[in-house]
């Protein structure tokens, strides 16, 4: 591997393709000038996109096929061996690339990296974990949907790999403080799963502050949330469908008379600052942890600037050796 | 039965006691004069807190015990059968009142509902239900944390019990669209379990719309979202964290400056208009159906203005005959 960091963009996924990962890949680029840049896809379109200035340090690889966001996952494992997703992850895996991103069919992507990649030992399932923004600045929450059940061994395995990132990614605490979700009613504190998994958390040496419910996910007690991928998607896309809502219905009241307009324009500098704070496109770039490489995962539906983002993660984790650092924590904590 | 309307107030649950339950019943005896309201507790706190006008629709009834929120449901249930939580549930069971409202310790509301009126035929667990705000209005969500984990007839029980609600209560569709709470991503589309409802459902007589996502809680899709009390608790107080959170940001945001407190006056009308809108207030009252008698769930940390909701909540509930309507629905549509 050359010594430059290295990141493959697989430049056709996403609901609006090379328009958003080119124009994206090109400002990273500008950013990180020590970085290198693969986009992968078909040629004509990144050299479309691309138009006359290319940074020197991004490179176009062509790629024939395209997974679409329709295709069955082990249909695009199966059959698109030459698609920009496939090759991008093929980059990883010879080492060529110390990172991949995509913005494409999240089913197709976690099944090709799986295949393609192979897990890291000591872990046996892979967790899809992103930030979550919170009063104290932001919170690590996984699974977010890879796997619709676990185990009490995966929930703490993915509370390692969570710490990892809290760790060395934020670098905001040497002991990120783990909390395992659960709900408050007295009368049955969780099920089996979520009452061995606190066993095993509490005999880690992982700093683990115990049960969380879901609103602490936004408190400044914890840096990492553990739940299975069922809990953590249903969680996240309702928080984001609250989120949305009260925006919704804060244009609504702003734009209900004349004198509600003029009241916006005297808030705006305000109600702006609120915006950024909750960009959801800053939260972009979710990280597929536990497997053998790493692979970031763009909201489909995303932006120049969200896509940008996700390459920001690609970056950092590959800065820093995330998942070497997974399987040194594991072999060192998870001895249970 | 006499022919009024007769809702029992357990008055001593709740972070404030007395001091909120008793006000609310008055203001809500005043709001229903051909309702009858008996408020149940310490008598002395119970006059204190009414002083001298009593509307001539609200009695007293002494009940010497408290169940604490640290009590353990079950000593709740053994140990105080003089409280004012059991005497008020007492009063559904022997039918001398239509209905009870308590904001006290929910697992011990639980336990005690559950052994004193005893499950509806044809439903084996009681589901925490309640009101959400969405796009199209606000949606029936359940369970909300009962069950740590369900079966799926169990789930197909829920969606039936739902759409009474939605029907009877809210009335705005003869046949309430139902949703069953699942992830996105495509590898996997969720558990065994949440496959078995979904066939289930799709079998039923329900008007059952398919997987919903977490994000379609608040949408214009579905009147009735169904998911296990683990899955529910979790994503209920997720979504009241990140609106807490932007509310906190927004405060912050316009104090900030002295400028931008000038901006907050001339928006004030319709942050105002927002605040009233998302008021978790407004939807204070979970109901626990299943049981053969109504229960509503105030939350404990509530004011005069939700507890007072709670109550109008137990009013309509015993009005349209909720239990009786569930298992009469319930013979008819279940019989899978």
């Amino acid at each position: 591997m050359s010594a430059l960091l290295h990141i493959a963009i697989d430049a056709m996924g996403g609901d609006r393709g090379a328009s958003i990962s080119v124009p994206a890949a090109v400002a990273a680029a500008r950013e990180f000038s020590d970085v290198r840049f693969t986009l992968i896809g078909r040629q004509a379109e990144l050299q479309r996109e691309l138009g006359g200035e290319v940074p020197a340090n991004v490179t176009c690889l062509h790629a024939a096929d395209v997974v679409e966001m329709t295709d069955h996952p082990r249909d695009a494992l199966r059959r698109k061996k030459d698609s920009s997703m496939r090759r991008a992850i093929d980059l990883v895996k010879t080492k060529e690339a110390h990172a991949c991103v995509s913005a494409g069919n999240t089913g197709a992507l976690m099944a090709t990296a799986h295949f393609v990649l192979k897990m890291l030992p000591g872990v046996e399932r892979p967790a899809i974990v992103s930030l979550i923004p919170s009063r104290g600045g932001h919170t690590y929450m996984l699974d977010l949907g890879a796997n619709a059940s676990c185990t009490p061994e995966q929930l703490s395995q993915f509370a390692v790999m969570g710490s990892v990132l809290a760790a060395d990614l934020q670098g905001a605490h040497d002991r990120p403080r783990v909390g395992l979700l659960n709900i408050g009613a007295e009368e049955i504190k969780g099920n089996d799963i979520v009452q061995a998994a606190h066993n095993l958390l509490a005999a880690s040496d992982l700093n683990y502050v115990g049960f969380v419910e879901g609103d602490d996910i936004f408190s400044d007690k914890v840096d990492v949330v553990v739940t299975d991928g069922f809990t953590g998607n249903v969680a996240l896309k309702a928080m984001e469908g609250a989120a949305r809502l009260i925006a919704d219905a804060l244009r609504e009241e702003f734009s209900r008379t004349a004198l509600r307009k003029l009241g916006y324009l005297a808030a705006r500098p305000a109600l702006k600052a609120l915006r950024t704070r909750i960009d959801p496109r800053r939260y972009n770039g979710a990280s597929m942890v536990g497997l053998n490489g790493i692979v970031i995962k763009s909201h489909g539906g995303t932006d120049l600037y969200g896509f940008q983002r996700a390459i920001e993660v690609a970056v950092l984790e590959a800065r820093n050796g995330v998942p070497a650092r997974i399987a040194q924590r594991l072999g060192a904590s998870l001895e249970v």
